[in-house]
């Protein structure tokens, strides 16, 4: 496709060993303007580089008593058993950084055994994806009124998704100033595959002193209201992605959410929150022990999933990571990926004295008094 | 005019999306003093840097939940509506970096809606910028003594100017050693345009052991019985700007002023004060909540404004961005720094939670407890 | 040796005067990946990092009336006199950087009476190094079993070692990025000359879905159990090393070990653990004021030794400078790392008020209330 | 003199505008290990950098309603006036800057009006200095016993200096790797002209397991007898130079020093020391209101004076901005540096609302609560 810059490499290129590695790689591969739209984050990306650095603040022991003659890192998630606590987050658009896309992705996620959150920006149709065998969630984005979210929804439903995410933090897109400096454009052959059939949108025209953002935009996003009648439409898992605020977590407890994702969509709407990690803490205070939370944002290594998991978090989710490893070598490393997280979640808890993912508790932080 | 190193663009440049391309892009149309003299802070320029990065310590919270069927920017001050919270700061001499200047600046404030404060220092008379439709205050340096401070009041009065600031924090010139260095100039074709006819000041003599700033010009600074004759001068709105303390705050609100402007002169007088933003809220606390409040210092995205309103501003106003502005495309410069201003601030209050500047409060924050 | 890119200078070579001036040297002398392997943290060296700078969050008075008639820098450590509280730590594999590896090292130790840790992966027999008039202690790696390493305890035991030290922090190596992409490798001609005559270790297998960190490496650590074996196995004095968790301080005290290094491998292990001199006063607080206490990680300055003294610390051990010194002038240059560390202490012993290293307590320590 | 990179300008060159263009400036004059040795501080120079952004963390606010009908810089020592609250601080061997060395500055102190602390070490002889008119002090070392200490008081005395200032905190030179790096050594045409009539030290052999710190240098320093026979030996006020913890503060005072200098050196003994800055409140709290306290050790500007003020100290010392500004212009380059000092502390002054010396109290810090 023209607008990869570099194909994809054949196998692992030498010397790749990190997620820091795909990172710096990954540009290679990208045309400019799409590398811009992929790594940056919003304003000036104080929240983006919140997000990576945040983790320092969370100082680890190392133990050397624990036994670990019993070890495990499987998770149990909505009635599944995951073998290790990593999804795929939703992330749209992978045919910006290789040709097969999500269908790529889709192969790692099989390989790797691990969940995809397939988007509703995908350019592979949801239904090419799950044709692959795999566990296949669904992330649906508002569209604008109750039928054509709900025709979007059926339409995962019955390509045998077994959780939904709905992403409410992104009715407005953020000040997105890099990409907007290099002209990013969606490349023609692209397609927003599961929208292609929906009704089109209502016209709206706004007075010239209207705001795009305050009358237009967020006239769009569902209401509490939307929200209660969305929970009836499925039997499935449901769970709200983008929250960061406890109160919120709570109101959407009590709609009858199934579970929350804390993310600030990787540091790309508002600049200004704080990094995502210092947000499970107070969140899982406000909701108990016991309800789902999963995590999402600036993981780049074991020891940041370790560091989420301890704070309250079930699971956590990656997501430009993927990005990346299709960018440098397609399925093939975005399986790697997947991999080095695996593997450096597992020498975490080692040296950290953590046998199973129950063990992983805020007592793994050091405390100076 | 041969101070302009470069004319100001036809259009706004391509790749020009946010305030910060402003200040990087302005440079190149500027003599090198005039750029010295307009981007330096006192000092060691520790307060200028404070007041670009004391933002980041307000964290804000995104919110996914808040009702927006009621949307609104506006504010009301001193009688009027406003459609933002934004104003032009006096910023002085604007001809040192566009042959038009004030007379640019104020077209763009008027295709803004914007209210501009022409500074007691503008190249253009008060009368010619005032002849364009707009909403004009007046800043009011004190002129040594009564009798020409009186008449530099009236002239502005009579020019039809709605409110006036006058200026207290810039008795002495800040330690400004960055134009000292490059040998800033005032261009010979640049005069003081309000200043031009106002009696000469008596003259000074000091003894060689006196001090220029102490016996000099502090000497010709206003003390607390002028201000209340100043008060007593004009019924217009009556504002003080260069406020940090907050028993300044209070006793100039007891000598009769109807608010003021928390500000610390963009790092250009004592180096070593706090960032401006820290200061709003211990003022806030000991004025109360209905004394007006406008803030100056340091914006350069939208969510530094909602900040500044959260932590008690009623508005915010905007300095050296307008020199940018005008540099680089003279009228639509500034038109699209404020349009970027706006509709930032559109997105930040959609992304946290925020329908209208009311709802803009400390509870915007993070906490981690 | 082919794997030595220069060979040690013949004697210090100008300018080098602290042990800074030695780490920017040696890098001259070895091979990359070798260099790397030296060098480098774990992850993303946060902990490599916090080691070093963590000294500084302990800022020290100068005090100006202290008597020092009796001056005296040695320190009484398990029987015996050291003349100073400095001990080398146990390095494994110093034919790494220098042809004579661990008997150029000994030579040097020996010379400034300094107590030498030979580690198990010694490049040189333990016989060969102790074979040199010295004080030797031994470290010892579990073998996986209580016959393998009673095997390689009793040899040491007869080479004639004075201490026992097993490290207890290394079970699975940590996460090496940067000899990994440097592509490492240990050169042929350098053996694990104490393991050599071992019986093989039983095989393992590990099923697809199990870790090699969790269900490999982790199950050949020595349990409690084992512990309190080894402890039965020797008369020697007994300590283990790479401790940071005040709790396993006090179970290894009970289990009867003579004392502990806190240690945290030099920052090689699991990468966000704290600096390692933060360490040190919650373990003194937890064993008591007699227990033995030893540290280790980020040495590299006489005010670093005393600052880990003030904190609890009875001795401190060096690591890479032994690796440098060796690298950049054989055992000459281990020795004057040494003499560097002995000056050093003794400078700011001077300036701090310490007449002796008992001393040297918290109460060197600024504090601002 | 050959020592002599570039000769003193005859004039201020163009741009020298602040302290900090001296010190960058000053460079190009010296000879590079010169350089070095004036630059440097001790170790990894952390309380060399603390010196210099410790200033940071006392932010000031500007007062825009005080009354300065009545402005006065002076301050009232030992019984004498000063105009302003600035002296020379005690420089060793300034013939190493340029060739008329303590000369020159002390010309400059005379035409400004500034007392100049006269180095035991000068490069030309006390008395020759105190040919001048002027307001001399003298810095005293202990001279390793009292013989040789009152023969060089006695000199000083009869060249008629007016206070005595005895140094503390230099028993021992601090680890100085620059200088020791760049190879640097005293020009043979400088000689210590107050010392050399003095009766040659008494040999001291040290044993080989002695330290030349411990048992050399520190056996040469005052004990508290001497400083109580010392306190006997003058009339005139007598004041001790490198204090930084409280309770050293107050046993010199109970000896009956007239006054301490709160100093760390210039960060040229230990490394590791707490900024000078941080050091005087908590001794202004130990000594009581009345005790005389100077403050060195970092100013660079007049904000820095004023912090020193606020916090406690009744006069700050100049230190190696004499030698900057001897090397660049020679009397007029020092003469230069102490009117840029008065100057920025006049603006300070007007800016922070303190029309005379003794309004500078800690009232003019910022506190957010």
């Amino acid at each position: 496709m023209t607008h990869i810059k570099k194909p994809a490499s054949a196998s692992i290129p030498h010397g790749i060993v990190s997620i820091s590695d795909y990172e710096k790689s990954a540009r290679d591969y990208m045309r400019h303007d799409i590398a811009e739209y992929v790594y940056s984050g919003s304003g000036d990306e104080q929240t983006l580089y919140r997000n990576r650095y945040g983790f320092q603040n969370y100082q680890i022991y190392n133990r050397v008593l624990a036994d670990f003659s019993e070890s495990n890192t499987s998770v149990q998630l909505f009635g599944k058993t995951l073998a290790h606590p990593f999804i795929l987050a939703p992330v749209a658009h992978q045919g910006l950084v290789h040709p097969d896309g999500e269908r790529a992705t889709a192969m790692a996620a099989n390989a790797m055994q691990t969940p995809m959150i397939i988007s509703s920006l995908s350019n592979i149709p949801v239904e090419e994806i799950t044709a692959q065998k795999g566990n296949y969630w669904f992330q649906l984005y508002w569209q604008g009124n109750r039928v054509a979210t709900l025709s979007l929804l059926k339409r995962a439903l019955e390509a045998g998704v077994e959780v939904i995410v709905i992403t409410l933090d992104a009715a407005v897109s953020g000040v997105r100033n890099r990409p907007q400096r290099a002209g990013f454009f969606l490349p023609e052959a692209l397609c927003e595959a599961n929208l292609s059939d929906l009704p089109p949108p209502a016209p709206r025209t706004l007075e010239p002193d209207q705001s795009p953002a305050l009358h237009g935009f967020m006239q769009d996003t569902p209401g509490v209201e939307d929200l209660l009648w969305l929970r009836e439409q499925t039997n499935l898992p449901l769970l709200a992605k983008g929250v960061t605020h406890p109160a919120d977590a709570v109101r959407l407890m009590n709609i009858g959410f199934d579970g929350i994702i804390v993310s600030n969509h990787g540091g790309r709407t508002l600049d200004g929150m704080p990094a995502a990690i210092d947000c499970i803490a107070p969140i899982r205070k406000a909701v108990g022990a016991e309800y789902p939370i999963l995590f999402d944002s600036g993981i780049r290594r074991g020891t940041d999933a370790l560091t989420a998991l301890a704070l309250g978090a079930n699971a956590v989710c990656i997501g430009r990571p993927q990005m990346w490893g299709l960018a440098v070598a397609g399925a093939a490393g975005v399986a790697h990926c997947i991999r080095i997280f695996q593997e450096e979640l597992e020498i975490a808890m080692a040296l950290s004295g953590c046998p199973s993912i129950t063990d992983i508790t805020s007592e793994i932080f050091w405390a100076s008094n």
